[in-house]
């Protein structure tokens, strides 16, 4: 039982929070108003002594109190028992992470991308000074994922996980998805939404879901990976034209971010996949049913079963909720002793390139209008070993079918059975040489079946 | 970082376990075979000390160690750091639980039907001795709700909860809204592939729903709530004709679970009102896709806004994830110092009665099919003060409709706007006398907008 009165004896936890644009001040915020809950859930008050930001004289929200902030980050860092990093930024923010973990305080922080690159040298940091780094945050704002990962599943094994964890891509696709539109019409009514950064390279080539996959699959397989170790392709080359493939099949497109466990022959671990692209699934799964900006992970354990975590991806009071989260746990290891898990990376499964990925493809391919072809495509994948699942010859529009100078065109829309990535590019090139194909007008992966 | 070599000198952790029926052969075989796993995780060996069965000649699954099994519980609690309670029944698993704590061992239990009843015993013995609950595997399987719950959402103010949290009448609800069928055939075939319980009355009934709700309102609202303060209704009246009829209004049927916050005008909290019965939702909501036996629970929160957890309810594997995870934790704490989150009841808030729950009814009516019956209907709801969103008249089957003696009939379906369960109760039976009113044919809550 915590009560209120247990707590009055315990010195404050000394929170410093480092940056104050909409999620520094949520979690400022937070932190001013719910006081008192906090501390009755932690058993010790927490004092919010500071927020270190760049510019002084900027206008800020009227709820943050002028006299907490500071430009030396550093001093306030030197005064805290826990920091909560919420720049946005690598640099400072590396700099001043590890200055407050060597110090022996506490992290919290959102920064997935310093993660995704820095995440082994910010963790040994933590572990030499026996202090704790939380970054639930980081991935998929409140959705509690990277404690299920640490903790909940700390006695079961995961071998997959397939995760929608970038809100803009998923908002573009659904748009297409639901209006039949194009890619930079959805886009452009993503950016009208505010769904979009000023500048969405980073969400639209899937960047940002490469750096959550990194930090997702080291938790999942304890092992260290990076953004390098991360095969990544974006959603600019998704057409209304792909959409509407995918739907005739059953199935929706996702900007997908996958991890998996990688066997030998004889069922040991070999290594670690890790790869972010779209892909079409089933429309009775249930990633197919994670609208707009939402994000979800679907994890596969070797005990738990399938599990999914569902949840709104980004946003100041999402990402707020998640660090508010880490700093309670934190804050009670402190007071009451002991420490989280830390990372953990003792498998050490090293990341394999995407060529060994086992998937299947939906191909769609331009061919000549004329008996045999089917055939003659058919026996290209046959002479690879790709064996296909469903070839259908589809309606092309009259204009589109005469196009051609010498023969009226057909449309193939071919899945294939699950063959390893390398084998599947190979036999795409193969097809495209033939001489009754024409153009091969899409290739994307089909997953979670 | 936890490498092998880290554990090698620290004394192991004995575990303990009660019961050795499917989840507890499950739980012993993984602490079997994968114990350099679990040390490396933990930081210290974990060593399965025993097993207390009730039954020392019964046949035993091969993997499980004849010469782990004990018949006397009491001495092998007396020599472990963690016991894990498998037995399922309420006694004698309380006094050894409470045995147990008392010595300061940390206890891991599914055992939701004593938790709900004597959780605050079990809490405040684990509090006395300064050992820890662990209770993950009590509600959904390995979906990690409690832990998310005490600890993900520790920064933030869960507002409500719906939740499927019975996976047998899941199955029975998802096969009558895909095949049309009646309960009786549905439960049926539930049975046949083996969702059931051989008595399956505390599935259908909600009671098993009813435990999970006040343990995860509990956990959410940071007050003592038992199975008492659960309203409860079973879905053993819901008929193929519900089923259709909430399908044509584009909603599924489901057995929700419902918890949440109620506040006064001014803001503050009044107290905590839990549900459970039968209760159409939309058919985009989340919750509608949740199918066959799985659970999934929808935690609506202040600052985290929606979030879901789903996953397998059922299973001695999921279930023994959940056991493994806490044990874990555990573990890990007692190795390095440290207390996981405790009960927290800070908040006492109090249970309030079914009658102030606000909600929507969908009713369908047998009525006189004759001219100026709707509006008289109508205007009985506006009597009480409820209005209505929709009002449809439905065509009823030709015996149906003129099987009555003196006029031909017809069938009203209603939604009303949300009004206290107490005012829809009123107005309900005010309809149901009215004269044109033959009979109330069905009277379902609507969630979930």
């Amino acid at each position: 039982m915590q009560n209120h009165p247990a707590h009055a004896d315990r010195p404050a936890q000394r929170v410093a929070l480092l940056g104050c644009g909409t999620i520094g001040t949520e979690v400022a915020k937070q932190l001013l108003t719910s006081a008192d809950e906090l501390a009755a859930r932690i058993g010790a008050p927490v004092e919010l002594v500071g927020i270190a930001v760049r510019d002084l004289r900027r206008p800020r929200d009227p709820a943050i109190p002028a006299e907490l902030l500071t430009a030396d980050a550093e001093s306030l860092i030197d005064t805290a028992d826990i920091v909560v990093e919420a720049t946005g930024t690598v640099e400072p923010a590396r700099t001043l992470i590890l200055r407050a973990l060597n110090r022996g305080a506490a992290v919290v922080t959102a920064n997935k991308a310093l993660l995704a690159k820095e995440g082994p040298a910010l963790f040994e940091a933590a572990d030499r000074a026996g202090t704790e780094l939380g970054l639930e945050a980081a991935v998929a704002g409140a959705v509690p994922i990277v404690r299920s990962m640490r903790e909940s599943l700390a006695g079961d094994t995961v071998t997959r996980l397939l995760g929608i964890v970038n809100g803009t891509t998923n908002y573009v696709l659904d748009l297409m998805t639901h209006d039949g539109g194009e890619y930079a019409d959805a886009l452009y009514q993503a950016r009208q939404f505010g769904y979009t950064e000023p500048d969405p390279t980073a969400d639209v080539e899937g960047y940002d879901a490469a750096a959550k996959a990194a930090i997702l699959a080291s938790l999942a397989f304890h092992s260290r990976l990076s953004l390098d170790d991360v095969y990544c392709e974006g959603i600019t080359g998704i057409t209304a034209a792909d959409v509407a493939a995918a739907a005739s099949t059953g199935h929706v497109i996702k900007l997908l971010a996958i991890a998996e466990r990688v066997r030998n022959g004889e069922g040991q671990d070999h290594g670690v996949l890790v790869r972010v692209h779209p892909a079409l699934i089933p429309a009775g799964h249930p990633l197919a049913s994670v609208h707009g900006n939402f994000n979800a992970i679907f994890v596969e354990a070797a005990a738990a079963g399938d599990l999914m975590f569902y949840g709104q991806g980004t946003g100041a009071l999402p990402t707020a909720s998640a660090i508010l989260g880490d700093l309670v746990s934190i804050a009670r290891n402190r007071v009451h002793g002991g420490r989280g898990p830390g990372e953990s990376s003792y498998a050490a499964l090293p990341a394999l390139p995407v060529g060994l990925a086992i998937t299947r493809y939906q191909i769609r391919l331009r061919v000549l209008d004329r008996p045999g072809v089917l055939a003659s495509v058919a026996q290209a994948f046959a002479a690879m070993s790709v064996s296909l699942d469903t070839v259908r010859q589809v309606h092309l529009p009259a204009d589109e079918a005469s196009q051609s100078d010498d023969a009226d065109l057909a449309e193939l829309l071919i899945v294939t059975h699950q063959a390893t990535e390398a084998a599947l590019r190979r036999t795409v090139e193969a097809v495209s040489e033939l001489a009754v194909v024409r153009s091969v007008t899409g290739v994307i992966r089909v997953e979670g079946d």
